[in-house]
């Protein structure tokens, strides 16, 4: 009944996107040049090798037919995290940065999935192509994702994106191709802009135009990859902080809103239902944390506001900087930090995690659900920005959030295995999961995941991806009835 | 439009069943008599006062319409956990047993609720009227839910407890008294008979006839007090041990099947998808860890066995008892003992939790996600004992477990600034609110409640009334809906 699956066009989009890696390569190779050091020759070998392979896929699938359907675009945005970390894992080996191709492949794909964990324990010492690239997988990976989720997951009716579709600048979903186009171009804008906009700022507060340029990358993509090895602790500056606060707020944000508050629509911007739950979110447990700090002593009434709204925001938009260790907080106030382990960015922003709109409608629902026990005959729709959401979608919602939970699950009880201490397992896996970065116990936010069994480092991966493409997108690929003709 | 609440008879209604606790402290102080014990005069005290009270509430309450809503029913359901905890307690307070009224509370909703969290370091030298009163509100507690869940939610429309109603021997639901009435008096025969069954098993093991009775009390309640410290783990017998086991897989099965099993409808039985659920998820995961244990020198093959089915069985059907502890086992199997404490029995049993019915369905809809994902114009209902489940009790189920997880994340925040040890913490809130019994941490099996902060003994008790009674029936009361008129 239904046609093959179209192999040859998925080989042939992924070797374009290899050509386009292999490009990238090239503007590291050029920070190396320019620093004239060591690591120049791994670029050049990475950057040929990916192109080449990049360019022979592209040319041995000449007569492929572009007829890109659903199941071909689920296997592509699969393949594409992973070819990605793959080739750009090599500028890491080549350069002996991360000799371990398996921490070198976990380096790569927490920075493409803008996860942010890290296997590294000498970051100031690595040569400056090299923490370029590593910033700039995430900020590929931040383009990558506004994509993903304003163009076309939507399209693939994952887990309620349907609902910003009619928000999104550009032509109707029913055609792939010239939406994505029209959709990407106005979004990469604002992506541009703002990563712009921050390294100036960050510039005028005294950081390096080289730590500028990679902060604001890895700000944007809710990456969360630093230059230093304390992160933005190792800023002594409230003035940056601040400016790190509000961009990452941004980066939160869903794209299309931003798109529509620069065109001078702040209405549109102010009654959106997810921002104001974003906004309401952030507010109400930063005040908490804020009010916990202050009176265990950690510090003045501007320090505590100031390192509890920095971790809430880089928490909740899965950013993962840090200028606090949560984990010597009070166990109250580090248990609302892993609480919001669970809430993600807005939909349609560079953050990860299960999304403020995914919340805000799981809360409506069983609040509405206790009405609909009371009058079991009135109809009680759940309404999202004055519209109501059709029951299809609650559905579909509610069954992401059960897999999310499923997913997250297993998944600790898989990680037991090879790590004894249950709050390490807990916070690793729900960090990947989320795209976050740091976690709990000996993955706190200043450890890192070099002590990581190296099937656990694999294994964390993996839930980076799934965490990363809305755990359907891969999860249908595991599903009998995908490969069914 | 709405009438008013009927306050009246749910005065009356609570006074009625009042008198049958006092009624039933007399049995207790026959106990007493018998061993001529000192606790004598605590038992006539309480009944007394008991009978006092609600007796003269249903005198006053004479003119009352009996015309019983559903509004009605979700305030008695509620009340009537929290009055008998209230009336429950003064034996142990009288007595000196528990002196405090916080810990003589906290141990009474522990039984009513059939939990089995204790505060008693002392448990061998309390008098027997005493120990049998405690094994007495388990088995009360049990016989209550056994009509709550197959007469009662499933007219309230809870949780997808109307999927049962077909199942269950009596007339249709449309009126609820009658309904009630038979309902509960085939399937508290049942419950009788099993625990008949179990005392003299028991006692032909070798336990005391006071023991076999209140250790049969207890296994079909589901509730997991035990007349020993150290609970079962006491009796070094095999024999005792697996019949235990037998008991509460019958307690955590829905007593209907049990009903239709006995008149030898077999088919009936083996059928029914939660059933085979139920039983695969005790075999698969006693598997498992009789694997794990054998393989960590815990003992020989059959002793891995016995004390992982016995633990399995005792947590997934939130009996809690124990014969070892498993605090002690290697993390993974313990991280798999913490997960079963999110399954519960079967729907019309006496365990709690949230139920394998619901897990059952959770997955299957999740699963049923991706085929829709890929089919998205296919209708692919989810479908259960070959029926197909309508939208809006998955959506209802999925509400309900939505309200599980929040209230127990909630729940673990709040508990965290008396309980610094999150894992207490955590394990806590797990266990009351699936009202299994031991926890993690400070309060595990072989440890208990005694040490926990008085606020944490009045919050745990609060969630073991909300899980016991599915969460709904009590937050329905905290609607504004609910109270308009």
């Amino acid at each position: 009944m239904r046609r093959m699956i179209n192999f040859k066009v998925v080989a042939r989009t992924l070797g374009i996107l290899l050509l386009i890696e292999g490009v990238a390569m090239l503007t590291a190779l050029l920070i190396s040049l320019i620093y004239g050091e060591s690591d120049l020759q791994a670029f050049g070998i990475a950057s040929l090798v990916t192109m080449g392979t990049g360019g022979l896929t592209y040319l041995a699938t000449k007569n492929a037919s572009f007829d890109i359907g659903k199941r071909e675009g689920f296997i592509i945005v699969s393949l594409v995290w992973v070819v990605f970390s793959f080739f750009g894992a090599l500028p890491y080996t080549l350069s002996e940065a991360i000799p371990n191709f398996t921490d070198a492949f976990f380096e790569t794909m927490s920075g493409f999935t803008t996860t942010g964990s890290s296997v590294l324990n000498n970051i100031e010492e690595l040569p400056h192509g090299i923490l370029f690239w590593r910033s700039l997988t995430q900020w590929l990976g931040g383009m990558g994702i506004i994509v993903l989720s304003l163009a076309i997951l939507p399209v693939f009716g994952i887990g309620g994106m349907q609902l910003f579709v009619a928000e999104v600048p550009g032509p109707t979903p029913d055609k792939l191709n010239p939406r994505i186009r029209q959709t990407a171009m106005s979004l990469w804008g604002i992506y541009m802009i703002f990563t712009v906009l921050e390294t100036i700022l960050l510039k005028l507060g005294g950081m390096t135009l080289f730590d500028a340029i990679n902060h604001s990358f890895t700000t944007m993509a809710t990456g969360g990859y630093s230059t230093k090895q304390a992160s933005v602790a190792h800023y002594d500056s409230a003035y940056i902080h601040y400016v790190v606060i509000i961009f990452m707020f941004l980066a939160g944000t869903n794209f299309s809103l931003s798109y529509w508050g620069l065109k001078g629509q702040l209405n549109k911007v102010y009654k959106n239902e997810e921002f104001r739950a974003y906004s309401f979110f952030i507010i109400a447990f930063t005040l908490i944390i804020t009010v916990g700090l202050y009176f265990s002593n950690w510090g003045g009434v501007e320090r505590s506001f100031r390192d509890s709204l920095f971790q809430v925001v880089s928490i909740i938009t899965t950013t993962g900087y840090a200028t606090a260790d949560y984990l010597v907080w009070p166990p109250f106030l580090a248990a609302i930090i892993f609480l919001l382990f669970f809430f993600g960015g807005s939909a349609g922003s560079t953050g990860g995690g299960i999304k403020i709109v995914r919340i805000v409608l799981l809360l409506k629902n069983s609040y509405f659900e206790l009405r609909r026990l009371i009058h079991p005959n009135a109809i009680i729709p759940v309404r999202y920005n004055k519209r109501s959401v059709s029951d299809q979608i609650i559905t579909n919602i509610l069954a992401f959030f059960m897999f999310y939970i499923i997913v997250f699950v297993l998944s600790v009880l898989i990680f037991t295995i090879i790590e004894p201490d249950i709050k390490t397992s807990v916070g690793a896996v729900a960090t990947s999961l989320g795209n976050i970065g740091p976690g709990f116990g000996k993955v706190g936010p200043v450890e890192n995941f070099c002590n990581v069994h190296p099937f656990g480092k694999w294994f964390l991966s993996f839930l980076m991806l799934l965490g990363r493409l809305e755990l359907f997108t891969v999860l249908v690929l595991f599903s009998p009835a995908f490969w069914k003709k």
